[in-house]
């Protein structure tokens, strides 16, 4: 590429489209662009454009479909997979200027936000008007609606509100051709042709650029419990889990912990050990509605079998503390050195001999390595955390993730497959899947411009 | 066609892949598939083929590709927009012999069915294991687990538990390509390429042929309580539909229903009127849980505003009674003449604008009419029915669904376009939405065999 040649042509182009001062090209800023957070996914770029609009992202993308540039759409960089950094020299398009967020319906309990606001500040807005927004994530404050609707995340409330999928009821998009798709007047009972909104969340921005989202609310819950389980068999908070679940409408988190785990985080962070003997498994529960749930909670827990330790906690502060539990492990894991995480998902009767096998099969390649597990495993989203290996050593994840087929599992509970599984996609999806899914990305983005190298393998 | 032409051979053929008996040609059998219940939509067919398993649905659309031979999936033929009969002489493929139910998954709250099995038959399954199948019609003993999908079907439970795309975890189909996807373990989080199930969910068999289908089961309710409210004022009574949606967790229902229906009723059944003196406005609601909701519900009935009447049952005799001022809108309206049916949805804000205006704009284009309005109303269905004019009358169409149009409405609630509302989707969706329909159609049904004549305008 030298001076005059194409790049220079479509930076103008671009700029024409967007204005001069958002398209990017100052190497230390499009470095920022250019690499994931992590630090694991580097690419480079020869620009980032910032569009202000759905207008400009159109004008942006049809001026790429006719110079064959292929482009990454991005939001706020958190994602895990290398999904939304330029690793073949893609331009980078920023949705983070379409940060609008519209007035609450109150009477439809919904929201209209633009693809780069971020999650924290739908929560703030939904909070305003005493809404809440069923997805939240450790990221909340740099994740945006984009970015979560192409990774189709799950959240720290995925159990009681669904997955991103279910948070959106329409969007507004740019597909591969330029052309411009809108649908978010909002209606639950509309079917009125094909469902764009589902097939866009979790399609990694491969077959469109989403830039507004039109949003379901939830009630606010009032109150709030937490209880912490002991348990000297780990099916036992298996079980308890799926029971707890069925039984209470109003359990918002169940998150399992292994005698490992809780021992480490006692010994990091000078907790005291929940229970006076150490157990097998522990599960930690919170349940939260707009009446006082304390008495369902009681009677769901009266009825589980295997407790043997059992904690509860209605106040803050001693709510805090039992939740420490769990949110204590992965700085307390980290502090090991950088470990090697996966994030899958195991069909709720696979889920006791996964956790079971997982230590050996990883063992089996990395002798040196040591496993943590912890997860959300009512919805059979466990986190493995491998310490004592390098954080890219990829015989980790091709022998959890053979395990993981092997019991009917997922190798993506939410991160996604970007750049890095791709590999293995084929462990979850047929032949006929992947073609399939080739033939939707042909049909909405004919040149291929969007996203071309995550996701779906070359075929 | 004459003897040894294309269809005898094609019917040959047929009765290769799934046997003589079941290749129907008898042409009074055949006339049962070829018309919908309601006899609106009549059409013929050279044979119904009626395959036994997905591999023989594979076999048949494989073999009706290479004959450019169209098909129309059929399930319980219970639609009402002309979607699933032979309008144009196709071959009717009939899913019902796919009527197998797996067993529930106790610890995910899944079961397997195929597309062939009942909606009753599926609740049944569901009841027996002590769970519950969210979606629930009054058609439930003939609808099927495939048309239902098909039309993403909403139904008495929507307000609670979503619409039918909400319950599909995963589908096993049959491409336009002949080519099976099968995507049925299960997994709610699980992030491994573009989700199919909701894409078909409500794609009325136009891209693919749904032959079995993973579906996701709720608690079953221990408790329930019902309501009646009378309001002087429409706007009143929707807005508490409203507001006790987003203060019950527990609201399974908010029917609304005006004073001359509620008249009609009560003149037609011989029930007493609900409250001493007329209103203009009635609100039925129904609460459900795993625990009491009674004082729940008083709660939030004590914060709303405007209530006129209020009569409040747990005992089931009289919960009955209360719920029969709601289920006998149908049957009284019926009684004065075939009614024109029409299924729309408004925007939360704008359906007690389209109340008022709706029996004015009908009667403009037919001064002898008369407008019965009842419904869904907390998730924005509402029915229109029309008397005194002929129950296939497009002006009352045409005049209605303009003015859901303009009031950001949908002309399509639960019932699906079909082949009857083919010519209005344009006041839905724009030219750019209906390319992408089209476009993925081709990608997944490339010789167009499958259900070529409903949904999308021939373009």
């Amino acid at each position: 590429v030298t001076a005059g040649g194409p790049v220079p042509a479509l930076l103008t182009a671009l700029a024409d489209i967007v204005g001069p001062a958002n398209v990017v090209t100052d190497p230390d800023v499009v470095a920022a662009y250019a690499a994931d957070w992590t630090g694991r996914f580097r690419g480079t770029a020869a620009a980032v454009v910032r569009p202000a609009d759905t207008a400009e992202v159109a004008a942006v993308v049809s001026l790429c479909r006719t110079r064959r540039a292929a482009l990454v759409p991005q939001g706020g960089n958190t994602g895990l997979v290398g999904g939304g950094v330029p690793l073949h020299g893609e331009v980078v398009l920023s949705l983070r200027r379409l940060a609008g967020i519209g007035p609450v319906d109150e009477a439809a309990g919904q929201l209209t936000a633009g693809a780069g606001a971020t999650i924290a500040a739908v929560r703030a807005a939904a909070e305003a008007a005493g809404w809440e927004y069923g997805v939240d994530l450790g990221s909340r404050d740099s994740a945006t609606v984009g970015g979560t609707i192409g990774t189709n995340a799950g959240g720290l409330h995925m159990l009681r509100h669904g997955d991103t999928r279910a948070q959106v009821v329409g969007v507004e998009a740019v597909l591969g051709t330029g052309a411009v798709v809108s649908h978010l007047g909002g209606l639950l009972k509309d079917n009125t042709g094909y469902a764009l909104a589902p097939l866009f969340c979790g399609s990694e921005g491969t077959l469109a650029v989403v830039t507004a989202a039109r949003l379901r609310l939830v009630p606010r819950p009032t109150h709030r419990v937490v209880a912490l389980l002991a348990f000297d068999e780990v099916p036992a908070a298996i079980g308890a889990a799926h029971a707890l679940r069925r039984a209470l409408g109003s359990l918002e988190a169940a998150e399992l912990m292994l005698a490992a785990g809780v021992g480490l985080v006692c010994e990091t962070t000078g907790a005291p050990p929940p229970f006076p003997g150490p157990h097998a498994a522990y599960l930690l529960v919170e349940a939260a509605a707009g009446h006082d749930p304390t008495e369902e909670l009681g009677d769901a827990l009266a009825r589980l079998a295997g407790v043997a330790g059992e904690a509860v906690a209605v106040e803050p502060a001693r709510r805090r503390e039992l939740w420490n539990y769990r949110e204590s492990h992965p700085p307390s894991v980290n502090g090991l050195g950088a470990p090697h995480k996966l994030d899958v998902t195991l069909p709720a009767d696979a889920m006791a001999a996964f956790v079971a096998e997982v230590p050996g099969v990883v063992a089996e390649v990395a002798p040196e390595a040591r496993t943590w597990l912890w997860g959300h495993v009512a919805d059979g989203n466990i986190h493995v955390n491998v310490t004592g290996v390098e954080p890219d050593d990829e015989r980790i994840d091709d022998a959890v993730f053979h395990l993981v087929a092997r019991r009917g599992g997922s190798i993506s509970a939410e991160h996604g497959i970007g750049a890095a599984k791709r590999r293995w996609l084929h462990l979850n999806r047929s032949a006929a899947e992947l073609d399939a899914f080739r033939a939707i990305k042909r049909a909405l983005d004919p040149d291929g411009i969007l996203n071309p190298h995550v996701l779906l393998p070359t075929g």
